[in-house]
């Protein structure tokens, strides 16, 4: 596995990839790399003759308060599992090498961010998009691979990639998880030993609001179920509970379309995420 | 010439032509082409493979009291020169191609648009690299090639292009002009035949300024004489006279660094830009 820090370098050795005909896989991260990545990197290197992976901590995603110092970090490990996972190309660029200077340019998502995690982190997918519009541009892949755990950025990086044509299609993978249910997340390890007894609770309830929605419930009540459920577990609070239309993220009234269950919850150090999408029911 | 008029045609043509190793240059115009264009095409033409021109008049670009409605369009006759000018594909798409629904993500210019053009246009370079990028992303060019008449959008687009880190190559190409010195535009066929006769005297007063400048006057003296003289012209009147650092568009106290003389005047249907490119002095 090669591991590459330059975007000049990785802008040449990419061109000569593609000439030589390579369909190229891209699973973008911000490292710590836990089994939800590595799940990314499989699914690439099933669809793809060359797996590109990047590790960059992208500061211009994190608000003023949030845990960008405190984000986990350990290259020698995340190099490791790369290279076990099929990646046969490590991008780890400098902060300095991405934003070499203040873009004049600037990339602002107006849809879908007023919902879920847009509304708790102004600007956040600003940043995304924009840190993802450079790697797409030095990398080129053919596929892009990222997982539906964080499902509104699947949903805004989808509607990116269609409004200005990228020639790359989206690959949405589904969530990996612990075996009592917890999602994975680099931010996992940041969780007390009591928090992470309870973190469980999250996915229990809601795999029970998906059984109610299958049963034909109305929103408003699942949606006040979970959060009821929510309230109960320990050692936190309750970030948002929101059931919408995906990937337009907009209100219900019924299930009758492609929906998500989605929740934040904030332990002490750590801010949780996870969400369920139920197929459209007739 | 292949004429191609969908986003999906395009990328499927181009990516086969980009797999048999061709390099691509690329002209975005608005159509109604005349020499200025011609010669991108021919510059386009000497250093690639396979020489593709768009012809798009994009709403976006147009302020509400614009002439979008004006701007002239002939696109027989525009095939007709772009075929004897060597472009080899000839991209034609609709506005519902181009922007089939409203972009959740936008692209907005923060630098440079407070001077020149971006001053008397709000939103006209948000439009100009939102169209662009999406464009460079469905031809994939090598290289694009635009004319210096607008130098604005040159410094702009080339700071579009470094901060995303497209892998694209802009090649500015000097100015094209009518034998008495008027800058060639599409919009000059709705000069009256009077204003005709008044509009060289803009290139005249541009180069007498570059004498200036080049002797080392004082850039103020410099604005003030063209100010003076620009309103000497009958039939219309200034928009602006701005004389800034290239390609950062900042204020200059001195000729010390490579400089932009540019105006901008308004006849009665035509508002007609033209600059020079002085090179450092010392």
């Amino acid at each position: 596995m090669k591991v590459i820090r330059t975007v000049n370098e990785m802008q040449q050795y990419m061109r000569k990839r593609k000439q030589q005909g390579d369909t190229v896989g891209f699973v973008p991260t911000m490292g710590y790399l836990h089994e939800g990545h590595l799940s990314l990197m499989d699914y690439a290197k099933e669809q793809s003759d060359f797996v590109v992976t990047s590790i960059f901590v992208n500061p211009l995603q994190f608000g003023p308060n949030e845990d960008f110092d405190q984000y986990p970090r350990d290259f020698e490990r995340d190099e490791q599992l790369a290279r076990e996972h099929g990646t046969d190309l490590l991008f780890y660029p400098s902060i300095e090498e991405m934003y070499p200077k203040n873009d004049g340019v600037m990339l602002k998502v107006h849809a879908r961010t007023d919902v879920l995690c847009g509304e708790k982190r102004p600007g956040h997918f600003d940043g995304v998009v924009t840190v993802l519009t450079k790697l797409f541009h030095i990398i080129q892949p053919d596929r892009a691979f990222f997982g539906l755990k964080d499902a509104q950025q699947v949903a805004i990086v989808d509607d990116l990639i269609h409004s200005y044509f990228f020639p790359i299609e989206l690959i949405g993978c589904p969530t990996v998880r612990e075996e009592d249910g917890l999602a994975k997340s680099s931010r996992n390890v940041n969780l007390s030993e009591s928090e992470r007894e309870e973190a469980p609770k999250l996915y229990q309830l809601l795999l029970h609001a998906k059984e109610q929605a299958v049963n034909g419930a109305d929103p408003k009540v699942v949606e006040g179920d979970l959060l009821k459920g929510l309230k109960e577990v320990r050692y936190g609070h309750v970030d948002y509970v929101q059931i919408l239309s995906y990937p337009d993220l907009e209100p219900i009234k019924t299930f009758h379309q492609k929906t998500i269950i989605a929740l934040a919850y904030k332990f002490e150090n750590v801010r949780l995420i996870d969400n369920i999408i139920v197929d459209e029911q007739h």
